[in-house]
């Protein structure tokens, strides 16, 4: 084996041992928590702003981005605690930035804990954060061909979301192909269509996401 | 130093000795190399259409994917030649990828040879390819805040290219601040706004490009 993936192996050990004791550590504070992971600019910010009111009170919110603290000052307007990591460079979190930003935030009788990841719908795929579940955020400006060409993102989502369904009308986009070809990546995939412009889709994503967190 | 960053920053050091080298071999075939880097659905491979009627007989094209090989069948579609590199998962191409890659293509004669990046605004920047410049591929759906969001990518671009802005109208994006803020970045950086669909600036964008590849 190369130096390299001996390497790569060994800070992927340490990786998913500190994830374990911070899947343990969330689960003690009966915290469900959410890895978001899309492409620059898919929607998760404004996801969560969609879903603000409806959490106010019962989440928080870590957010993952290589430099600027402006997705925190929106979660921040939107009504939930946040705090923010700047990764400077690094292009995905790992379990011991978010135990350290986990840190800073009262946890104490919230529901959820939502993690918007780097934007970058490859590196962050691979890393464990503690999370109960990852969820890809995708949206339809990118076009439908997304799932399979970035499948390791879809295989270890429980969840895709498809987001800014109001464009659809202007955009090259098939759904349905797009529904089928991460369902054939991952059977078990959840899908769900919004627009957090409108609203339109926010409640059943919602509604799915409160059963998970309930049988949990 | 960390193991991490030693290793780190010896495959770094091959990367870019295995670059200087393909950078001659490019510079005596006479092409002229542009790597276009940009998040999964920017509109890369778009923009390669939207560019092929006035490339066809003089450029290349290597398109970098995790998986499938769609986007290189579009591209030959278009009616330039192209071959596929599938990472396997890797987040970037590098320049023993692209080396092999371009062995591959009949090059003599041609003026352009494009490097499509792996969708990834975050990692396809700190690679050398033996290019003669990274051209930054963004999206106006992805939203203004991408180039301070993501400032590697624009501060080793000599170029930005804005897509998609038949979209405006949809969107909310403000095209003056993007420019503005990938310029705080990069002073030197040229913008382009084309839309691919109505081929709107895809002239004086490929104007540009010409006149520094006769300058090079």
């Amino acid at each position: 084996m190369s130096k390299k993936i001996v390497l790569r192996e060994k800070l992927s050990a340490k990786n998913e041992a500190v994830a374990a004791e911070l899947g343990v550590a969330f689960r003690q504070l009966g915290l469900f928590v959410v890895d978001l992971i899309g492409s620059p600019g898919a929607g998760k910010t404004r996801l969560l702003e969609a879903m603000a009111p409806r959490l106010r009170g019962h989440a928080a919110v870590i957010e993952g981005d290589i430099q600027t603290d402006r997705d925190t000052r929106r979660i921040e307007k939107a009504g939930l605690p946040a705090c923010q990591i700047n990764t400077q460079g690094a292009c995905h979190l790992d379990a011991a930035m978010v135990r350290d930003a986990a840190a800073t935030l009262t946890l104490d009788g919230l529901r959820y804990l939502f993690i918007e990841n780097v934007g970058n719908l490859v590196c962050p795929a691979g890393f464990a954060l503690g999370e109960h579940m990852k969820v890809a955020v995708v949206s339809v400006t990118e076009g439908d061909d997304k799932p399979a060409k970035y499948p390791a993102a879809i295989r270890r989502s429980a969840a895709m979301v498809l987001t800014k369904t109001d464009l659809l009308p202007h955009v090259d986009c098939d759904v349905a192909r797009m529904e089928r070809e991460a369902k054939e990546i991952n059977p078990e995939l959840a899908v769900f269509q919004v627009s957090a412009g409108t609203g339109a889709g926010i409640g059943p994503w919602m509604d799915w996401l409160d059963a998970m967190a309930a049988r949990s």
